[in-house]
């Protein structure tokens, strides 16, 4: 396998924001070629993530449309598309294509745009991802999966409500020093115990928002990477995992574990023959509060059962020894669906390059790890890198 | 570059079908298995191609959904959407996993279920390709701009109406031999030149139908290809290059030249190290007669303006020297848009095997070619095979 590093970033703020799909594609894509040093460079490919733009904005073929939007005809273009894990699942055929040898040089761009339709139309858009003939036709929402896990999950290992708290809050502590997070404001585990019921026992402060936004970052050959430089602003792929589960939750073997995260989490960590114990900064795909302990426990950076311990220490924090969601996670930071697997990448990097927004920069952090999350628990990317200075 | 094969391939008939999109996805994709004596393997990754499920079949994440409809969890799996160019657009990045070395096994399978909307609502669907800003919303289709080319090209090269007729009428006298075509009836140049118009000079022989399907093709890496053997039944992968245009085809600098294939077809060649006369059997995207000719053209199968002399020669038949479209194109195989590309490749892996249908093998190829078109012109996959006998 060729080398592969990512060489540049750049995302859009998350938010309800006034701008169309175009605009946070050019906008993020554009942040990222400077980053990368690369505008006005010849690209071979693009890989555009996004979840559901014809639904969500009426427009297709996004493809050709960011080739010809931020001038990069007649480089390859094509969308991929695994529910809110597009972003990361974008950034494995775009890796493979330079391991491969078949480019030198592809942005990868994810977006969504999902303030366009009104709430109870995105919530209909985001359930096709589910199984509706176990799931949405009886009247499952995500939100009310991830309430049945969490319930059993504090069944299984005693968690409780007030211990759950401490992960929003945590993530609305560090979206608050994040000029791109949807959300920039604090809360307390009270306020978050507190808050009105959404699928007990979640509270509003449990689930992440619907969101618009658009990251991107740039991946170079290790030619292009010299070329382009400086190496030492670069970071180096060093494992990509992906796996599935069945597609219902009631057909798996637990609802407290993901078989996906633990076969991508295997396939990542095989690749880069490093253990769970490198990783010093990391993202995981929180969409609700449960999901960061299990994704936690499921990637083998705690033990079944014992992630908590880990946040209620401090651990997890932007100071602790293994920082989770430092720039405010999917809770905070948002969720543009399409947006965030590659958002997750983004952050790692700027972690890694020591580019983190003030008050979020971990210290010295030699390897990150991103963990994305399609379908509800059923197509899971995780992507492993290391700084190269 | 590590090697890549194709070991198997399997799809459905191609038409207005009863059933719907999974079933056609697992018939195709179980076909391509037993083909490929990989039933029971362990795939590394899935790439599905659909261009638009969600609209089409209220169905979306079809990319898990087809990992646990054929057994194949926990395997990774991805959607690839280009537009009607969606099913090479997944067989670049099914290829690009294993020559990168990141799978040894992997299974591509495009599909799409078109007759379960009303044409109306199909043909609102299918124009999201197209630029709303400077195409749709003035009214032009799909079929409006295949008019406008075909205009040029007459005006340009003294093409006739009755030499034009000679495409669909190939098309539908190989489609006639083909089981698993859309459309299994002989027409004449008469009946295709005084047929309805439908955007005047095209008459309703002169376009694509919208059809249900799916189709499959098994990639592998040489290790696995001698494992699950006969090597000599698999296909070698030399070529792959893809290109995009500007969107719009009123940005473009010819009507009766796509610059998009111009460039995947350039890095195809570039690739493999062969010249365009080494093709001994191609499929070209001919959604409309006259992209027939474009693309052989721009391929570089025969001289700007003369393609139509191979037509009225005989050589572009099966049994002349440059057989094009030999199991009756998109005209009358049939489009079922996400399935498309993928059965191109099915097709080409038959001929290049030995397997065409009855009277349509073409006399021992060594070398084949397919071509497939995304958006209106804009977004183009040329893939390049070698027979390993």
């Amino acid at each position: 396998m060729k080398p592969v590093h990512v060489i540049g970033a750049g995302m859009t703020r998350f938010g309800v924001l006034d701008d169309g799909i175009m605009e946070l594609i050019g906008s993020a894509s554009m942040s990222a070629m400077e980053s990368a040093s690369a505008v006005g460079e010849s690209f071979d490919h693009i890989v555009v993530s996004s979840q559901n733009p014809d639904e969500f904005t009426g427009m297709g073929h996004l493809s050709t449309l960011t080739a010809d939007y931020i001038g990069l005809v007649p480089a390859g273009a094509s969308r991929i598309e695994s529910g809110p894990s597009s972003g990361s699942s974008a950034f494995e055929a775009g890796y493979a294509m330079i391991a491969s040898g078949l480019a030198e040089l592809v942005l990868v761009v994810g977006a969504e745009k999902m303030s366009s339709v009104e709430r109870g139309v995105a919530s209909k858009i985001l359930a096709k991802m589910m199984s509706y003939e176990n799931e949405t036709r009886y009247g499952a929402t995500p939100t009310g999966l991830a309430a049945m896990i969490t319930r059993r999950y504090m069944h299984e290992f005693g968690l409780t409500r007030d211990e759950l708290s401490l992960i929003p809050t945590k993530a609305h502590s560090n979206g608050a020093k994040n000029p791109y997070a949807h959300f920039q404001k604090e809360v307390t585990v009270e306020k978050v115990s507190n808050a009105r019921i959404v699928a007990d026992p979640l509270t509003l402060y449990d689930c992440c928002p619907t969101s618009d936004g658009a990251a991107a970052v740039i991946l170079a050959s290790e030619t292009m990477t010299k070329t382009l430089g400086p190496i030492s602003e670069s970071v180096k792929v060093i494992g990509v995992g992906h796996g599935t589960d069945y597609h219902a939750v009631q057909h798996r073997l637990s609802l407290t574990s993901f078989n996906a995260t633990i076969e991508a989490a295997r396939k990542a960590f095989e690749m880069a023959d490093i253990e769970p114990a490198a990783i010093d900064v990391c993202e995981l795909h929180d969409a609700f509060s449960i999901l960061e302990l299990v994704n936690m426990e499921d990637i083998g950076l705690a033990k079944k059962g014992h992630a908590i311990e880990l946040v209620k220490e401090g651990q997890t924090s932007v100071d602790g020894t293994l920082p989770v969601n430092t720039t405010g996670g999917l809770k905070a930071r948002g969720h543009p669906t399409g947006g965030t697997g590659v958002a997750q990448i983004h952050d790692i990097f700027m972690q890694l390059t020591g580019r983190a927004p003030n008050g979020l920069q971990v210290s010295d952090p030699q390897i990150g790890l991103a963990h994305n999350i399609g379908g509800f628990g059923n197509n899971m990317v995780v992507t492993l890198f290391a700084n190269t200075q």
